[in-house]
């Protein structure tokens, strides 16, 4: 038997039956037409939101990043949420433009930035978060066609990383940003091009649940950037210090205590030299707000023994759900979050691993995994699917094409 | 430094081009408008269908997994080539009816067929490879009410495993076809419920270059089928044996030698008894066909240092290459043959890494690979890309889309 990761806290039940938004699985999934379908919740994207920006100074700036769930209702509903926006394709400009989001509130990062999206957003009017020197070459020739004047930041890619990120963006060697080194030059250049110079993004990891690394990095974050600001030798506008912030995905895991992860970045603000004292400061988080939102429900249509195993069989599968099947950034497969959501409440009695629909064995939902006894018709509901799930999986493979998505 | 695989031995150069079909990479892009692109050969295809029917027994059938590569023009080309098509899904149903296929030379396996699928193969006349007990009772059912004979093969659990293979599809429990001891009882309830029984299906595992193995996996299959041909009390019409045969990926990885596995399958239908002499006897491929036979080109954009590392920033990345990217059912990350397709003879002087235009550490298509001096607006190509490529990776992820396609 394998553990099954957490459900998160905010889910309930009326009478066996998993609840999103006050209704039922079955409900939603009647109004969709059918399985698999992803539910996100507004209550929880919103009380995620609230709950951060409680436990954080009033003077951090909160921005998402859509990589994490681009669905546009969730666009749609973070506009009034959230004060900035974070993109990271022209894919992405567009699909922010098309949810009514002022260009003003975005900012563009991404190692490999062709010409024809750099124009996109010097049109638009986004912050380019400059990852090289000859992209700010590139950025600012193109500018001079369009007439425009670059808003740029200068991404940086710092000396330390944040400690135990699933995904490290900092420290040695990195596609991503200028090394610590080269920013001042590298600023000189965009001054003098008279670029409208906004700052730093300085993003080290992703994915932690460790509240004293979150701690550690954002402090090392503001002395970087206060140090950067000294040496160009004039205030910066805007500083986006990077996300990090994780959910529990797996069996073990704990979700964060932000009070003290606030508190310390209080400390920090109250110390912060006048290079930074009127900066915008932005906290940049994804899968932090709707990955716990988000829930993928499919269909048992077969339910199977195999030398002694039960295999519960779905309409679903890692063609929606990739990371869940453990085939995306993770060496060891551990099981997220999986429940019966007609069964929510039934005592688990049987051993069994739930499985998609294609052809191939790498295609598992949850392995061994201690589950109430369910048939076929039954839902299978997997947790923490609000974040790279729909987007982040081959949606085409086997022919299957994408879940329906909904917003609650 | 860290090797590449070998680069197939199909392709070739012009004065330092890469070429393919003839002609050069820098002209299909231009054809196709840009980068990131495709290119399959079908001069590559015929020749690995060629060769696998001239080393194969002339009565082996050779079956197409268009898993492997559904893209319209490779099915239409197959439509030629090969006997009989294997779909895994209602959706590849389209794919081979909207390319002209005749249903008659079409099977359908998967552990998870919804009543839809269903219902849309029997009317046309597909061959269903059943998985379980339930799903054959769901069949029969549905044909009763479409007044359609069902055409069914059983998919069988063998207990052997096909050694060495990257995915293993047999032995212990599996969702994959029902484990032998219940092959019986399940042809019995097909025959009474009036059923056109087709005989069986045995896929043992996929990707394997270890021609003992193959040669041991087949001749297993033949006696397991003979077995149940005999249990069972009569002729079978049809047998698929799978597939398996690997194409060399990574560094130290050698080619199948076809000819002694075709010798020894030879051998094998010469001692088959009764029940298998008029039996159709298929091989179903998908990746060894179309692998090899696919480059994925995509421009460099950055040319990029950091802490003395060199990175090779492309408009391409995981979301069209996922598995290159080394994050879809490999543990341990290696790189694929990947080359410089505008310096395709230059001597390789410089150790880099190809990366992605993503914003993750994930997106890498080659790490710390020894290639030649390389600059922003050459092409660097990534082979094997003809299977599992296009349709296997997470296309919308970061906004981009897919790439486009082109059998040349």
């Amino acid at each position: 038997m394998k553990p099954l990761g957490p459900i998160p806290e905010h889910f309930s039940a009326r009478e066996e039956q998993l609840l999103l938004g006050g209704e039922t699985a079955a409900h939603w999934i009647s109004e969709a037409g059918d399985t698999p379908l992803f539910v996100y919740s507004s209550t929880i994207i919103g009380r995620k939101v609230t709950d951060f920006r409680s436990a954080m100074p009033g003077r951090l700036k909160l921005n998402y990043a859509i990589k994490a769930n681009p669905f546009a209702p969730v666009l749609s509903l973070m506009k009034g949420l959230v004060d900035g926006f974070d993109i990271a394709s022209g894919g992405e400009l567009e699909l922010v433009r098309a949810a009514g989001i002022e260009c003003d509130r975005v900012s563009f990062a991404g190692p490999g930035k062709r010409d024809d999206e750099l124009r996109k957003a010097l049109q638009a009017g986004v912050v380019l978060n400059c990852e090289s020197e000859s992209e700010a070459r590139r950025t600012i020739a193109l500018a001079e066609q369009l007439g425009e004047t670059p808003r740029i930041a200068i991404r940086v890619n710092p000396d330390f990383e944040l400690r135990g990120s699933g995904m490290k963006m900092g420290g040695g060697a990195k596609q991503f940003g200028v090394d610590v080194e080269r920013v001042v030059p590298m600023a000189k250049l965009l001054f003098e091009a008279g670029c409208d110079f906004r700052g730093f993004h300085i993003f080290t990891g992703s994915q932690s649940l460790d509240g004293e690394a979150i701690i550690e990095t954002q402090a090392n974050v503001l002395v970087l950037a206060e140090g950067l600001a000294r040496d160009i030798g004039r205030p910066i506008a805007s500083l986006n210090i990077g996300g990090g912030f994780g959910i529990p995905y797996f069996h073990g895991d704990t979700a964060l205590d932000l009070r003290p992860i606030g508190e310390a970045l209080e400390a920090c603000f109250d110390e912060l030299s006048e290079n930074l004292r009127d900066t915008e400061i932005h906290s940049e988080l994804g899968r932090y707000l709707v990955g716990e939102a988000g829930v993928y429900l499919t269909r048992i249509i077969d339910r199977k023994e195999s030398h002694g195993e039960i295999f519960l069989i779905t309409d679903g599968g890692l063609h929606h759900q990739l990371a869940a099947s453990g085939n995306f950034g993770t060496v060891v497969r551990r099981n997220y979050p999986v429940a019966i959501a007609n069964r929510f409440s039934t005592e688990p009695t049987e051993v069994v691993s739930v499985v998609g629909c294609l052809c191939t064995p790498l295609d598992r939902l949850a392995d061994k995994a201690l589950l109430p006894r369910a048939e076929v018709g039954d839902i299978a509901a997997v947790f923490c699917a609000g974040a790279y799930g729909a987007t982040a999986s081959p949606a085409q493979f086997l022919g299957h094409g994408p879940a329906t998505e909904m917003l609650v």
